[in-house]
């Protein structure tokens, strides 16, 4: 096991100002070329500060994804095919025998920084598989095909992004609230978000949008992610106690509901983060459409139903103690599951890069997303 | 207006252990007789320290209302009730006349503590109407008078709740899961609360229950005050955030939900702590019955239903900073209604100190609390 280290470089930028506000930095960039270096958003700086950390080592990589600098399961893929690549700077000039013994060592390494994240295996499988699918290749040959792989994965990542907002635009009419819960947005990506890529893309057509944004607890990403991307793209919003959705929804604030999702279920029953399900049956009362926002990848076809899909359970600690303030006496119990699963007959449409499914039934989820999955 | 001064004195004592747990510190106490002092437990500091404060004159009272040491409808007026009495010490040697005109500058001003709190005005107004009710008694008759009514505004508080729990409590049967969402617990009555006292009345009686506690921000009532009651008692319960209620439903935890209620229409429309509202559709959603508990206090009758109810919006920092913390960018709004309202359709059944009403019906409600209200 290779130890962590802390970042060797910080970048403290102030607040964007108004006039900024167009220029959105990416949540992660790869800077320069194979000897360079990938630069992120610490979002566990967010929102009260907004720094940006270079790193230039795989174990700074490790440490990002496993302290959640960076979080969201595609962007947390893109960071980690690029880690990989840091992690070749000692072989560069070595024999390609090394080169493909790094790969492999530092690939086994970056995958235990979140045990359970798919989206990192996959990312590292594909970034693996390049050696075997191009044994002509000289080290630094192959070190560079690397590279340009991880490009691939962030690319593919941003136009996924892009279709899920050109497919979802159509379903938020011009002069929505929009709901939504938790982050699903650019800083879980390389590109636009999935649930957010929608309302970013109905605002680039000119739609007037107002977003009604959960705080999303235990974890607040909705105050503190989803609330920040929106701020910087002075796009209305309004942030929410989780527990004032109904009564948002009941005063007719709210005409769309879209979040994203974790893991997709053959019969389309969805995983996404705990909150999502109660607002689901919420929206279903008040005859408010929901909609998830979610690449292919996503869906896990094996799986027959939500029944299937495991709930992680988070530590107790979350729930009473949030923010490091002891909020429940000594010796009470708490339920902190990470997950919820909405029901498929409470989701109106699934909006995936392949295009859209609705209504969510089996057999339409297997004609988008098993015919190439 | 007289100054509010910091308290005299106060108490402080440790956590109670667990062999103290059936011996529960009342939420406030009149010691002494006309010379007496009212003392409370400070509820800002739990649930992280249990404290008792003496209140020596009504600026303490007035100061601990304000501050919410003291809060929940019913105990705002007791507490006001003995905060008079403690301001008639300096004309106990006077003529009545001068008594019967501190009565009024008293009230008057603790009337000034919780503006919108419609239980202190009562109290107040209760209390009052003993000067003209008894013009025979000399000036320390009419303090010893007033002392005696502060004290049966307790003790009819606590017979209040008493015999909500005793109707309430046949609603929960033996094995149920209950849930409940804010405070209406012995913290906010002088007894042993509405909701909360239909589960210690149903505990009494040998029921085995496991109570779900919604944490209930903004405040965290649920994860400060009701856990801290609940563990006190040695209740066995969970603490949740609001956002996974729905979730523990839909696992089958829950068999019943009982909430405690700020003000009921002549329809059944009752307003609650914001998160109220969704609780109730998520246990219409999971065919579980929602009890409302609410002394016949509650209800106003000259308000055909629930639109017509006021919803108090508080101050944003309460979502975008709590805990002192701030969650959400600068310049993100938020939406902090305190209540919303459950329509009447949704309460499977009103619990009152005069019974249970059950179709939640205008006609229900007016047969039991308009025949003597």
């Amino acid at each position: 096991m290779i130890p962590a280290r802390p970042s060797l470089d910080e970048t403290d930028l102030p607040f964007m100002s108004a006039d900024q506000k167009t220029s959105v930095a990416p949540t992660l960039t790869w800077v320069g070329d194979v000897d360079g270096h990938l630069r992120i958003i610490d979002q566990t700086l967010l929102p009260a500060q907004f720094r940006e950390i270079n790193l230039a080592e795989p174990e700074q990589v490790w440490e990002a994804i496993r302290a959640l600098r960076v979080r969201g399961a595609p962007a947390i893929g893109v960071a980690a095919a690029y880690g990989l690549v840091l992690g070749l700077r000692g072989v560069a000039n070595a024999d390609r025998p090394a080169v493909e013994r790094r790969v492999t060592e530092v690939a086994d390494y970056l995958a235990t920084s979140r045990p359970t994240a798919v989206n990192l295996f996959w990312a590292l499988d594909r970034m693996r598989s390049v050696v075997p699918a191009h044994p002509q290749l000289s080290a630094s040959e192959l070190i560079a095909r690397l590279l340009e792989e991880a490009r691939r994965i962030e690319q593919e990542d941003c136009e996924m992004c892009a279709a899920i907002g050109r497919y979802g635009a159509e379903l938020l009419a011009d002069g929505s609230g929009v709901l939504t819960h938790c982050n699903a947005g650019s800083l879980a990506t390389a590109g636009d978000g999935t649930a957010l890529s929608v309302i970013y893309a109905a605002v680039r057509q000119g739609k007037r949008l107002h977003v009604y944004v959960d705080e999303t607890r235990p974890l607040l990403q909705g105050a503190g992610l989803t609330s920040w991307e929106l701020t910087q793209r002075g796009i209305p919003a309004t942030l929410l106690c989780d527990s004032a959705a109904g009564w948002i929804m009941r005063e007719g604030h709210v005409q769309a509901v879209v979040t994203g999702a974790d893991r997709i279920a053959a019969n389309g029953d969805a995983a996404n983060k705990i909150g999502t399900y109660s607002v689901a049956v919420l929206a279903k009362q008040h005859k408010i459409p929901f909609f998830i926002a979610a690449p292919s990848s996503t869906f896990d076809l094996k799986l027959p139903d939500g029944r299937a899909i495991p709930i992680e359970e988070r530590p107790e600690r979350e729930v009473t103690d949030p923010f490091g303030r002891v909020t429940a006496p000594e010796g009470m119990r708490a339920r902190n599951p990470a997950f919820d699963v909405t029901p498929a007959e409470l989701i109106t449409c699934l909006v995936t890069e392949r295009g859209l499914i609705r209504p969510v039934t089996a057999d339409a989820i297997r004609k988008v997303i098993g015919a190439a999955g």
